[in-house]
């Protein structure tokens, strides 16, 4: 495998979620195979979980790891053709993604969506502009339409959790008090799309994702019937994306309570607001499946970190 | 051990510092205790001594390092029961600990001292909230009310320069232009408590510290009294206990010199403002122990990190 | 060797650039020397290839790296002799020098020159601070007047690249919008005086350099004649020195083009600005040598690190 910049780049995601519980057995099996190899993680935007999953991931794997802030410790990129960087821009994408090869075997990349302007954060101007001029893998660690490492822990905390053989799996939008990216959503639903699922997502009118993603999905606006019957709902805000970037509604009817998910079992990305996204009672029980996906984001770093270094052994 | 939240936490001072003789003289010889084990050091506050000495105390112990500048790395965290997240906090500390804890073995947190609000401070909401939701010991790198890494090395630094059976120790306080915290007063005077020393305290009236720490202590509200015949002087500032975090004066008569000194030992904890809370003629000379007192600093953080090993091995 | 703080510490630079060539070949063949050794990089200032080649030049020789972004992370410092702290300032450079050289092996700092005072900054307070009261090496990651680090990777660059016994190298000044600092010219200038060619600055009247570091050099202002037949043109803008600071024009004729480039090799040591330093067709062609410098940062790093590592072993 080159580079991890989508789910698109698993190729076969039965058999990553399998070869993790080898990993998660023995975390440590492979260090030989990064020694003497380098990760640099950059982060444009703040990360608790990533940060330290990631960068766990690659010490388990032996690797050296080196963790810039790109936006406050580097300079502010270029990533136009042919500007005269006259501006506030000191250094091109073009040289900062070659300069970054130089360094380390494998880059790491966090830059969200602005949810400014659609055709900008469709172009993934920072990773893909790195993808483009960088000579080494990249990895994305949440762009502004995908954070392919969280759906990969989540499609391994699925299967640790799941005894049917096609369970139900909701996607239920949830109020939040401020605009978020499309990120997680958009790859939780290319993640359910490789499984065997009765996959449903539910969200207020206006709130529809990109229809290219959610192609073939169901879509059900009424959130009491998409929750009949679910083993596992996955609870996550996002901004409407027809109307980009803009918060239409918070209503506090779509909060997820301990009523409204029964039995089934809560999936969150994290971090998440108490009482407006999800109301305590159900974060504080043995429902609640968010600390094994975070957890799992170590594992799903590591079975991305090492299929790229096999391939550039 | 299980945490090393106060100078509470220490079961025998004096065995600890003769541990650390040894120690100092093979920093490395316990490399194989922290191999394959992960330190994540959490700053919510500026740091010189402690980011880098305790980086340095894991790395001899054979430890990886995660250093992360809460504040403007990751998220506002919430730390109030039952809260409706809506408001400018996006994650609660119950998964930020939990979060942490999957991702590394010990985890350390520097949280100061707001000053705004007594109750709060010594609620000690950031220290005490990750260490009621972790899963994995936590260490104080300085807290609200307590800094017992720094009161540690005090602890090494007086055992390494004395040679009397019942030194003398004076703390005594010193003018400052900008509100300071009571920690590192007060995890002194608590270390104090668990030596043999003829210790007295003196600060200008309307700066007693907490009673309840400092009960039992002699206090001396005359500088050059309490100076007689000292052994070592403590140097330090802080703001008002009873007027919560006010700056009552700063009466330069209370600075430090070279006169007031004697031929007593000069400790301070640093960062030290030279000419306001003592001259530069103490910290030049060969009486002050200040740069002893921050080497101890690794070999503190060291006995610690290496009793918490000890007892998660 | 001591200190690496500007060109002058280096005792053979044809030496050196032979040295590279082997480390080139096998990066990790020193890793033993660096073992069990720390080095701390103390940042004032932003970096992108200073900050990752200094990692993984110390990396490769087996050592540990604290990376510390002095100005946000640790306490605002004092130069001044004798001052009475009472203002911004928490704590002087005696003491945070001292302490520094607690916690490690070697100091690496980056502290740019402010352009506000011309004195100030030739003092070098915080590079020449720190030297003063450490007891550790110090390595210059660019200061207010001097860059060696970049200055050594330009000079191994030249030596790969070149195949005449004398060849011709022109520095040359190009336009920017915002005042920039000397150092890296200055560091320029003063490895080609210890090199064997035709060395020619040009720059508009007025751009002149500080007359004690170009002493000796031919200086052209008919930017047309100074590149005729050049090797090498080694692209930089830099502030006025006689004006200091100040930002006397940005005449984009002096803009490096691929007209006015003709056969010779392009140099530069990013970040540049496109198309108002030089333009894209030159950084685009195979003339340019921008990212052979960046790599080389790693190997100048490596070799000084090596050079100190094998005088405190």
């Amino acid at each position: 495998m080159r580079n991890y910049l989508s789910i698109k780049d698993i190729d076969n995601l039965s058999e990553w979620v399998e070869e993790v519980k080898m990993l998660k057995i023995a975390p440590k099996k492979f260090k030989a195979l990064g020694e003497g190899k380098t990760i640099c993680l950059l982060f444009f935007n703040n990360s608790l979980r990533t940060r330290l999953s990631t960068q766990k991931a690659a010490i388990n794997l032996g690797m050296e790891v080196m963790v810039m802030n790109f936006g406050s410790e580097g300079w502010a990129l270029e990533y136009g053709d042919g500007t005269i960087m006259n501006q506030g821009k000191s250094e091109h994408v073009k040289e900062a993604a070659q300069v970054v090869s130089q360094f380390c075997d494998i880059m790491a990349i966090r830059a969200f969506a602005k949810l400014e302007d659609k055709e900008k954060d469709e172009a993934e101007e920072v990773l893909n502009g790195f993808a483009k001029y960088a000579s080494i893998p990249i990895v994305n660690m949440e762009s502004s339409t995908a954070h392919p490492l969280q759906a990969l822990a989540d499609a391994i905390t699925l299967a640790e959790n799941n005894s049917k053989i096609r369970p139900k799996v909701v996607l239920s939008w949830a109020p939040h008090p401020k605009a978020l990216p499309h990120a997680v959503a958009n790859s939780f639903v290319k993640m359910m799309q490789l499984q065997d699922a009765d996959f449903v997502i539910t969200h207020p009118e206006g709130y529809e994702l990109n229809p290219e993603i959610t192609k073939g999905c169901t879509i059900e606006h009424n959130q009491e019937k998409a929750l009949e019957n679910a083993d596992f709902v996955y609870v996550k805000n996002w901004s409407s994306y027809a109307d980009y970037g803009k918060v239409l509604n918070q209503d506090s009817n779509w909060m997820m309570t301990q009523e409204k998910l029964g039995k089934a079992k809560f999936m969150h990305c994290l971090p998440v607001r108490r009482n407006v996204v999800v109301e305590d009672a159900v974060l504080d029980s043995d429902q609640s499946l968010v600390i094994e996906q975070a957890n799992n984001r170590t594992f799903s770093a590591q079975i991305v970190l090492k299929k790229i270094l096999e391939s550039i052994k």
